[in-house]
């Protein structure tokens, strides 16, 4: 893929935009009412209260002149309609995790995570001290979008097996579901990589057709019942060690709100992010403690293990190469990621060590 | 300290606020200026960048109808006069770092930083996702203010030192710079603690009268200059594990703003914290790299000094246990801690050492 395809593509919805009488909010006295598509079920627990706490912020600040109607996924469009919704003018914006758009553009990986990449707090470094949030504005509006963050579940769990890992050679023919790049590296390493919605996942599992899987983290996965069919739980895994989610508004739309309400709309996102990462890390550790007392085996995948994750997460994310803003991003973000832990990892990451050993934690 | 002796203070700071015709703010047709005070230097790196981006975004997201008159320490009242100025109603808002109260009440502390207690993203979980926001209103009330955390330094280094560091006993009799509880701690250990401002230390170092300092991170520590000056460098310490800024607002002038511009107010503090913590740890890697091309040495604590670390910060804080809100705000931020720390060492913290050893960081 290169990037005369989606120039022409921006074109195209450009035009489609501009010629859309859909484009414009609904608008009465003043008042507006914009139409949010998401890409999940409704009440899906964290990711929900991500969706909400954005829009039920936006209302409150701009004091109710600027209403969210918030669909859940099949209500106005289907989950992976949402972005095409959005571009068209169907629907002003959307919540999502924008690594469901790589047909789209590759790039849009990195708004969410990339496999063996960074965590939510040098998400939060790159994003918002360094060139994030402007990389994201630019590959936005090439499809007529403006992108922001607004979520984040914090690091995903390595997943449930039936049989501990051991070694790489434990992965070939494993039927194992993980989506995207992630997906990707784990079928390099030889493993029979699945895609399937989370409602599906705990019949696959009991029946055989999927012996292994990863989800969200403890507080997702319990309410799934994963541990009621796999008895060996990874918590550290390498595929998504902090996902951001995101919401982004139809281009003209946001042109259209005042320099204020834009200012609204991007603190509400990023206030989203903060605070809903805080609700994912605060209700895992408990969960965590919960699965425990139901007999699950907490396991680390040992070093070879990791070796080969990071071999082949560099090669799945090399395929894109060829695309230039692809580069530039994935350049960005990675010298962002060293150069933040070269920091923490002496400090924060030291210290919280001594403190769990001194603790006896 | 008993909680009565608060009680009285908070019944006068009432009554002083309600009878003060300073306590509301200046409006002039629907617009109005806070007045805000603070306890840094103008211009003073990262820190004064936390104070603009909250005065900012809040004129941004009001359209101007809420501007911010921002004073440096010593503009209007001392850095430390900024809490009874607020107070008062003599201004309307102070930014700085609560822990500065703890003469007001001990239990500021633990909205800035309590010594071998939480990072900055375990702070983020405690204060947006568990009791950590409603428990500094309760507290700020008490004093006629309503008080969010803005701003966040992340991590502060453990110091520079002329010595190494091999025992315990290597403290007895240190002459170092350590403010608030975590000084206590260290006195405990024997250290001789000074509590200097910035703009002495360097001096104070060069002539003898300090054997050694903390600052704040290798960022705010190379302006000083403090390379020029010790050699070894201690990247982690047990002192300010995530130190949080804060924003306190007279509440009298907080309850006379329209619900929209409290919710303004409220997301720009969260907003704040975030990205503050952003610039922090964006700026500290590169900076460590430079101080590490001067030819410094960086250096760990050994364990055994860890564990007298721990021990003697606990004894720091028990001291304040006598009072019941202490007692209550303590429990609420280690349990939160605990519950956090028990899945993010396990999947965070666990994925990033593998990561760092596997890309050979």
């Amino acid at each position: 893929m290169d990037r005369r395809s989606f120039l022409k593509t921006s074109a195209l919805g450009g035009t489609a935009a501009a010629a859309s009488t859909l484009a414009a909010p609904a608008i009465a006295q003043g008042n507006m009412t914009l139409t949010m598509v998401t890409t999940w079920p409704r009440g899906l627990a964290g990711v929900w209260d991500s969706v909400m706490r954005f829009a039920d912020n936006l209302t409150a600040m701009s004091d109710g002149a600027i209403t969210v109607d918030v669909k859940a996924a099949g209500e106005l469009v289907g989950a992976f309609e949402v972005f095409d919704a959005v571009t068209s003018g169907q629907a002003d914006i959307y919540h999502g995790a924008d690594y469901y758009f790589t047909g789209q553009h590759p790039a849009f990986q990195f708004f969410t995570v990339a496999p063996f990449g960074m965590t939510a707090p040098e998400m939060m470094t790159w994003y918002y001290a360094g060139d994030g949030m402007a990389l994201h504005h630019e590959l936005g509006e090439i499809f007529g979008l403006k992108s922001f963050i607004a979520g984040q579940t914090g690091a995903q769990g390595g997943g449930w097996f039936r049989k501990p890992i051991e070694s790489v050679d434990d992965f070939k023919g494993l039927k194992f579901r993980m989506p995207g790049l992630g997906g990707q590296a784990l079928g390099r390493l030889g493993a029979s990589v699945q895609v399937l919605p989370g409602g599906e996942i705990y019949q696959a599992l009991s029946t055989g057709a999927l012996d292994g899987t990863e989800w969200i983290g403890p507080w997702s996965d319990e309410k799934l019942g994963l541990q009621e069919v796999c008895k060996y739980y990874y918590p550290a895994g390498f595929h998504e060690p902090g996902s951001a989610l995101s919401i982004a508004m139809n281009l003209e739309v946001f042109d259209g709100l005042s320099p204020a309400q834009q200012k609204m709309v991007e603190m509400a996102a990023a206030e989203d992010h903060q605070a809903n990462y805080a609700l994912f890390i605060a209700n895992n550790g408990p969960a965590l403690q919960r699965l425990k007392n139901t007999g699950i085996q907490v396991m680390e995948f040992p070093d070879d293990v990791w070796d080969a994750f990071g071999q082949a997460s560099k090669e799945a994310l090399d395929e894109f190469m060829g695309d230039e803003l692809f580069a530039k991003i994935r350049a960005s973000a990675e010298a962002s990621m060293n150069s933040t832990s070269a920091w923490t990892s002496v400090s924060d990451a030291f210290y919280v060590n001594e403190r769990s050993r001194v603790n006896g934690m």
